[in-house]
């Protein structure tokens, strides 16, 4: 076999163990080595012990749909049997007494947790120690940081994240990989530390399309599969003005040769979305000020001056305001469902554009926040580069709810890439 | 002084403590020896340390609003100070590593922890070991059992509780007392075991709304009054063929004398809100089926058989109905709005009659969970009883966020009640 079994994404592997001989303990053992040789540059692990993991893989019970894959989880996720900081000085060491229900559900289907991957400090704004694998100099995003770095780098084939503004879709973006933040409310969030609850989402990072679909499947119960063409509506915003000038140009190059293959239609979305990622700002800024309560006052020096600063935002946010921008996520998810027929997705840029350098923070959310406010599906993929050769992702986006339309279209937009 | 102090609203207490010289110490203690003389019975709390409440009025903290204040905690809520089992014996003895937000806003604001009540297992339907301070053999309602016992006991003046179907309004309809679900989202969940987090709300128990308005305010930061002379729409339904004919004669005589003080509205909803009560079970039973993966896979022998058989409920739903279930309740919100203009809101009764029998389980939600689902602010009020003369509650409702209207009315409608 030419390929290096760390390449081998999830589907392949299962299929592997499946049918080939290789054994679970074989895909740990070919991880870890990539782990131990990659981690001192990458820095995606927030906890990984290669011992637990070979001898949890040499006990190879049979399980489900998932048994013997590996599986990076995001360290804002508990784990009962590994160390849960939430990326924070506060809960350094913490041992949750419980998994999170999305961890158990993997279990169950006979995933074996290869570790947890850093995260922000509570999955917020401050800037975590990984470094982008494309580029030490540059940031792979955040909070999903860890699970977009391990997965764009080999160190494993899946992993989940969670998205409150941008998490999951911008570090995929950044870091050249599939990031899937279903619709709001698919994947129970029990025993992922809450940052903002109405926005807070779990999603999967991967280096393809179907294997995103295969965790999100297991996790949401959601079997349905989308199959006719999608109607694609070209998407020039929100707030299209803070877009690179590179990324605009890799995006209406693509359009361009996507628009000789199949019809497109431009879609000019109503004028209040693009007051939707500040509301989705006040949201987050309203929740977390109040949901970080007992970390603040019991122990504010265990929290970043990053962090506490961040926190200051919300304290002067009011009920009314809060009110103001839940109901325009309201009215927007209403209106959203009436501009988009049955089988139509939004096509848009993942990200404002490369991975910005590594000491300017995490990047921009806000081509992220206002879909996530929407409920909506959102998913990149790794098919546009900027100016520098780094990576940006096409976001494909539907209303509520359309998981699988937008699975399909975004598997049919990779292939696509993939043949140009 | 001819009323025992136990006996003071919290509102009372704090204006004592303030300006009469009556000590945190002297609540603490009236509160301790009420609690020692009936908990025998009434079995209100899973935690309770006299002493360790004692130690902590003496200090006499100033902070805030809520200075010296004793307030009971749902026994789902985590508390980093206090064992918190939520209501099982998989978590019996488990100490979290950190309080709920709601607590930890209280205690900032100079409250002080009573205890943990009573909540029934994981905040659902099994049956808990709390009685009906009104009569040993009936149910004081689920899941905030302990809260509405201890509140309608006066062993407390205010209580936090929880509400996912019906477990705030339907154990304070039972309990006698004044029962408080603020519109979904209002007060951060941070902290609190989740059991459906869709339908999850933060309430409040008290003896009079004021007390429940109190504690809100604290914990919203809603500040808003509504001052406007309250449009009443009475609402026989929804469901309403599952009431007991005593309920309903109580509540058709309230009707009759209010109707003769003040222009009433008969509301007769949507067609399809009789299926919102449905919708909610679905979304409930998805949900926490999901939500409880780690606990029914790792250790189900420590889940009561009833907790068990419910979760089951769960496994057959499938995506598509959860689904549907969901923009049920989304249809429903947008027309919950357009039928209630400002100002108005729905009086309904609060829970199907009186408690039932101690054996028989903790009552039917069924007068509450559509509105669990509408997101509404709901409020019961002790101004009915049944043909036993135990109590039964008139529900306050209106649309999402109006809970400042929904709180001046039924403090209004509870002036009247008395003035009878």
């Amino acid at each position: 076999m030419e390929e290096p079994l760390h390449h081998l994404g999830a589907r392949e592997s299962l299929a592997l163990m499946t049918a080939h001989g290789i054994s679970a303990a074989d895909m740990a053992k070919a991880f870890g080595e990539r782990i131990a040789a990659r981690e001192a540059d990458i820095r995606a692990w927030a906890y990984c012990d290669p011992e637990a993991v070979m001898r949890r893989a040499e006990q190879g019970d049979t399980m489900g749909a998932l048994d013997g894959l590996l599986i990076g989880i995001k360290d804002n996720f508990d784990t009962a049997d590994m160390p849960t900081a939430y990326g924070s000085r506060f809960y350094e060491g913490h041992r949750p007494a419980s998994d999170a229900a999305a961890v158990a559900i993997l279990r169950a289907n006979g995933a074996i947790l290869a570790g947890k991957t850093v995260c922000t400090e509570f999955a917020a704004w401050p800037v975590s120690k990984t470094r982008n694998p494309h580029s030490s100099a540059r940031t792979p995003g955040g909070s999903s940081s860890g699970s977009a770095a391990a997965v764009a780098d080999h160190m494993i084939s899946v992993a989940l994240g969670t998205q409150t503004l941008g998490s999951v879709v911008r570090p995929a973006s950044y870091c050249g990989v599939v990031g899937f933040k279903p619709s709001y409310g698919r994947i129970s969030r029990v025993g992922v530390k809450p940052l903002a609850e109405s926005l807070d989402t779990v999603g999967v990072l991967s280096r393809n399309v179907g294997d995103a679909e295969l965790i999100y499947r297991v996790l949401s119960g959601d079997e349905r599969r989308a199959s006719a063409s999608p109607r694609i509506h070209v998407c020039r915003g929100l707030n299209w003005d803070l877009a690179d000038e590179d990324a605009k140009a890799a995006f209406e190059a693509f359009v361009a040769k996507l628009g000789a293959a199949v019809a497109l239609k431009d879609w000019h979305y109503p004028g209040f979305f693009t007051q939707l990622a500040a509301a989705a700002r006040t949201i987050h800024d309203f929740e977390v000020y109040r949901g970080f309560t007992f970390e603040r006052t019991s122990a504010p020096e265990k929290l970043s001056p990053s962090f506490v600063q961040g926190l200051e935002r919300g304290r002067g946010c009011t009920a009314p305001d809060y009110e103001a921008a839940v109901e325009q996520g309201r009215d927007g998810r209403n209106q959203f469902v009436g501009e988009m027929g049955d089988g139509s997705v939004v096509i848009t840029l993942s990200a404002t554009g490369e991975a910005p350098a590594y000491e300017t923070g995490t990047g921009d959310p806000v081509f992220n926040s206002s879909w996530t406010l929407l409920h909506a599906p959102c998913l990149t993929i790794p098919v546009l580069a900027g100016a520098s050769g780094m990576p940006i992702g096409l976001q494909i986006v539907a209303p509520k709810f359309r998981d699988a339309e937008v699975l399909h279209a975004a598997a049919w937009l990779h292939d696509f890439a993939r043949g140009l």
